[in-house]
């Protein structure tokens, strides 16, 4: 029986009354403020369906949700957009403890920047609990606030051995969160970590899914991740709590530049890494294309435990800097601001990397980066072409001219050369019986992801492979922005008013006096018509207020203006609260002066990227002050400052303060780069002393810069054991640079 | 073919040229000293064997053993004894860490105190590794030394998964060994216990298998424990590590005395236990009937895992002491002397008891012994009958009049009044298809481990179903011991050294000078032919040998005489090395004077019991050393000490001193018990200034006793937070009896 509903009442009637083969239609149009608690039980043959009128016709938005409990259960079509869950998930296999999901699917629909209105706010798009259900065919995207965009929860029996099955779906770009909890996929937690999972993840696109240093965290036994698709996403597929993982026939694209797309990270025993291909990596420790972690001894259950039986074998890895990582993490050298219970000092054992090829175009000085000893791994069967570059070999591992033919964008295929590599055959290797491309491994077979043979059509980019059919990605974008010139101050807060996505405001000579906040809440370039007339923009709001007020999601571009402003307002500032989602600021030669602060950062505010070229900053009590996350749970308030061939003079304090607070080794963010600069008269009313406050940000880089005349008591503090450097620094009584090797962490978890 | 054997090159011969069919038949007789390497590969239908002419014919000795590799091997009928295994085990499942052996048999073998000189050296009986290998219808006893009788091994791939079948075999007496690692069975290891096992061990005997306190200790996931009889032995069934495992249609016979028997102790996730039935169990906390420990937060992998999802379903405990004991191992008031990562806090949590049944013929006050909260633990249907007693309950047990009846010896099933208690059907109790005797539990169902019907034939104690066939335990066994009167010092050496078990040598009244060490090796009665005309034994043998050297196996049984040796003499002493097994020594209506000790032990020697009682010590240096076990890794000299109506008399220090070092918390041994005993002006040297020392033993008992006038500090220090107790003492000028609630402990894991 069919039945068509077309508002909640009538909805929750028809569920109520569903039984085996119903299939209840929800009329296209705006579903607001739902709360779907669709639970019932139908059968595998004939299951209880709710779906949209038209594929995509029906637009859920508000605060509306989808719960589901009982059997056979099937979603179709539904579109999340413009809202956010009212409780702790979007969709969810279960409306309360007692009551789950099974055999149950949500096929073919879209969630959409579905986010809480602040990034601190925790929730997820897709919670599973019970067993034997189904995610296929969706599009998720642009979750930005905490909380992992898919979890997995195993907690009570009823949801362990769970064989579910996420498929075919198309996980759009997630942005970077700046902080931990913002996973594309979660499967259990620590405390739930020896409950066998058994989930499959297959076929799936995760396309830029940046969010952190984690795209996908298994954290359950017996997952399988096949044939996937990571394309530029800044992380890794983890291991990070449970054993015997599969990680067969995926792959991972990077752009050959960017170190944080990420590749392939493992942690504990049994899992085996097989058929995958990896290309353009850049990444380095837990971003490493392929990283075995160092474990705990005797680890606790929420730590890290040892790889041991690990097989590694038939991957490939093209152009790739590094690409076995071996002992990363290792924290010996940190015994004296650590506990013994957080020293990774435990390599692998009882590992086996066999028939698996590298290809380097330019060779690889450290194609084994040896982190930790490597004895605890057997090598059986390598093969790499580095074109003779030489480095650090193992027995196992041998070199050959490889000629690397391209099947499809970036997939690259050895052909000559590995036929003569006898093919190694280890433990349970018999089951590797299919290759990358699912060609079958058997009288033909070499090393490598491939079984030597070229495949006949590789659709692994075919966008009809991924998400429902009834939605193009990015279809909803304007084309390129328009521009407007703009001449008075009314001229200018009408054009930013109402800009579109893109668009390009220029501004004649003159000067532009401001009493509102500009908002900017997509992205928007602000210059001058002229760069040889900078126009002037000052700035006379209320105390508190900033000339650019930065919504989520806001991109400003600010170049060629002078930008003047009142003691107590901002030349920048996010909102105070309510930032569901990150911003740029991008200021290109300007001059900056008068105000409180050129930017304030508020917590729970995030940039994607401050950068500040050709910049003069003058008399101002504050510079850019990005240290709002004080709770050192791990989060931090940009993702990356940069700074070049800028000046600052007569900054009262904080000419940059930059932190992040406890210490997590997987969150591996904070860039700041400051080169070409020069600070002068600056830093007296510091209250820390420092010009440039880094504190906990892994990767500093200030170089070639100019600090002369400051009254600070240093530079800055860098820290040492991570990823801080200085160098060709003119320092001119302003202190000193600092770098201390350890500094004390408060523990995040 | 078949190729009979007569020495070990033609057997080494044999398996050389052994193919799929091949089947060598070994000659009967005694075959020493042979490393016997079966490695080859047969084929399931074809296996090669290995047999005995006769089935127990061959008796292998001395320093041998046999390990397989390769693949469908089977051993059958081989006996070894009067010998220890020269490596780590006597049957290996491997013959190297690369060469396993799969799919193999070992069957119809004994294997009988085949034991290494000493306790401290360690080796298994039975190693497997490999999969899918099986010890069925095998006799194995009197393992003494350290080291579990069986381990399973997962280290390494192959070895996971393994499938393994331990099945119909009788594991008969294992001694109490003074210590860990003496279980019957372990399965994996804390390192390996992320592993997936799949151990099968079903339908076994386990008779009298004290070892230690774990009979079983499983260490890994997914093992099934069905079936088995443990019968009188001092431990318990354990899921020490990993997750998943299931318990069901066990029976554990205890005799309602004994307090060392124990039942099924449960640490961390996923156990499911039904079926099972519990009799005539006395056991607390770690020995309970039914443990639920307390588990560590975030336990390191080693420590204690919390209690999750575990099941408890459709058990029967028939008079059993609080046979519920939930939180046990709870040490929250040890924060004091324990690192927090050592404190259990973590009460079980998402765990079911339903459809139990509890029969008391005499009412318990605490059938549930609330360790710690028991709010993480839902109970539906169950139902106790408690002969009106009143205890704290809970929703969900309900009381009913039941009435039992008894199907075979110590086995009673309720019968009427357990069908109106209606089965609670919870998540996966369909899975529950079968009752304890294998009756399907369908429309006739009942709570407790039956369906409510009676079965026809119980044939739980049938011996045919354990062991060989050929082989009956105990059948060497002599009869009852022989009477023999002696009235000289040689007839009293020669009846000592020619007694068979269980003699009895009666001494005419008079003196018995005696210059060479009575060696006692076997149960030997030494007594006054006329208890009213004591003999007097007068040793003035070489200094530091004892008047009776107590041999392994040795049991002294001392009555009514008067026994005086020199003072740098003992009158009771082990083997200064090579006790490969315990000894047993009870004096009674004694008097002993003039050693330089009553009782010296020696490091690696172990009494199950030292019994004083209505025993005059006077005039000797020490009394009875138990103490040296001074490795603190929680080994320890003596089980039970028991001193009781006796008289101590200017005793020079170590009046008792008895040691255990090193804190592990499941050794729960040493039991001192001191009744109705005075001592007097004694202690003056004693080195500590305490006249009874009890380091570390877990259970004392000084009472109704007399102290006066010994020169020391204290009378004793006992460990308040462990079974230490003293009471209606009498103590004067002896300084005093202290308790310390917690004792610095070194750890010994
Ligand atoms: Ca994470
Ligand atoms: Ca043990």
């Amino acid at each position: 029986t069919t039945v068509r509903v077309a508002t909640a009442a009538e909805l929750d009637a028809a569920i109520a009354g569903a039984g085996p083969g119903t299939e209840i239609v929800m009329a296209d149009g705006e579903w607001s403020d739902v709360r779907i608690r669709l639970v019932g039980t139908g059968t595998a043959e004939a299951p209880i369906t709710l779906r949209a009128e038209t594929p995509g016709g029906v637009v859920v938005r508000g605060a509306s949700d989808l719960w589901l409990a009982g059997e056979h259960l099937v979603v179709d079509g539904l579109h999340f957009r413009d809202g956010a869950a009212p409780g702790d998930a979007v969709i969810q296999f279960a409306v309360s403890d007692d009551s789950l999901a099974n055999h149950s699917r949500v096929t073919n629909c879209v969630i959409e920047g579905y986010n809480q209105p602040q990034r601190d706010q925790t929730d997820l798009w897709v919670r599973f609990r019970g067993r034997h259900n189904q995610l296929d065919r969706c599009y998720l995207a642009g979750k930005s606030n905490r909380g992992p965009t898919i979890r997995v929860d195993l907690e009570g029996t009823p949801s362990a051995f769970n064989y579910h099955r996420i498929t075919n779906n198309h996980f759009g770009p997630r942005p970077p969160k700046g902080g931990p909890s913002a996973e594309t996929l979660q499967i259990g937690d620590s405390s739930t970590s020896m409950s066998p999972s058994h989930t499959l993840v297959e076929d799936n696109l995760f396309d830029r899914c940046d969010g952190e240093v984690e795209v996908i965290s298994s954290k359950s036994n017996f997952n399988e991740f096949r044939g996937n698709v990571f394309y530029h996403s800044e992380g890794s597929l983890v291991t990070r709590h449970g054993a015997y993982v599969t990680v067969d026939g995926n792959v991972f694209i990077g752009d050959g530049a960017n170190p944080y797309f990420g590749g392939v990270r493992l942690i504990g025993t049994g899992h085996r890494v097989t058929n995958n291909y990896f290309f353009g990596l850049r990444g380095e420790e837990f971003r490493a294309p392929l990283a075995l972690m160092n474990g705990i001894y005797r680890s606790s259950i929420n730590r890290y435990f040892q790889v041991t039986d690990v097989t590694v074998a038939h991957n490939t890895w093209v152009d790739t800097e590094s690409p076995w990582q071996i002992g990363v993490g290792s924290n010996v050298d940190q015994a004296e601001v650590l506990p013994p219970s957080e020293i990774r000092d435990q390599p692998p054992v009882r590992t086996l990397f066999a028939n698996n090829v590298l290809y380097n175009s330019e060779g690889d000085g450290t194609p084994i980066l040896r982190v930790d000893s490597i004895d605890g791994i057997e090598f059986r069967s390598n093969v790499i072409d580095n074109q003779g570059v030489p480095f650090e070999g193992v027995e196992g591992l041998v070199e050959r001219d490889l000629t690397m033919t391209e099947v499809v964008d970036d997939v690259w295929v050895a052909m000559d050369g590995v036929a003569a590599v006898p093919v190694h055959h280890g433990f349970e290797f018999d089951q590797i019986d299919r290759d990358l491309f699912g060609q079958p491994r058997g009288e033909q077979n070499a090393v490598g992801a491939t079984n030597g043979t070229a495949p006949e059509a590789v659709d692994l980019f075919d966008p009809s492979r991924y998400g429902p059919a009834w939605f193009r990605p990015g279809a909803e974008a304007d084309g390129p922005g328009q521009t407007h010139a703009v001449r008075t101050p009314d001229e200018l807060a009408r054009a930013v008013a109402e800009a579109g996505e893109g668009d390009v405001i220029e501004l004649a000579g003159g000067a532009y006096e401001i009493v509102t906040p500009l908002a900017i809440d997509q992205e928007v370039t602000v210059r001058a018509a002229d760069p040889g007339d900078r126009p002037v923009i000052r700035y006379a709001g209320g105390a508190g207020t900033p000339a650019f007020e930065m919504n989520p999601g806001g991109h400003l571009r600010l170049a060629n203006v002078v930008l003047h402003g009142g003691a107590e307002t901002l030349a920048f500032a996010p909102l105070r609260s309510g930032m569901s989602s990150l911003y740029t600021l991008e200021v290109e030669d300007a001059e900056i002066s008068g105000f409180d602060a050129v930017l304030r950062a508020y917590k729970h505010s995030f940039a994607d990227l401050v950068r500040l070229e050709r910049v003069r900053v003058r008399d101002v009590a504050n510079g850019l002050e990005l240290a709002a996350e004080d709770d050192d749970r791990g989060d931090y308030n940009a993702e990356r400052v940069v700074v070049l061939d800028s000046r600052f003079e007569t900054v009262g304090s904080n000419v940059i303060d930059y932190y992040r607070g406890g210490y997590d080794e997987s969150t591996v963010g904070g860039t700041l780069v400051v080169r070409g600069t020069t600070v002068t008269g600056s830093g007296a009313d510091d209250a820390d002393d420092v010009l440039l406050g880094t504190y906990g940000i892994i990767n500093v880089d200030l170089s070639g810069n100019t600090f002369r005349d400051n009254e600070v008591e240093r530079v800055a503090v860098l820290w040492g054991a991570k990823n801080n450097t200085h160098a060709d620094n003119t320092v001119e009584r302003s202190g000193e640079i600092v770098v201390e090797q350890n500094l004390p962490q408060r523990l995040v978890y």
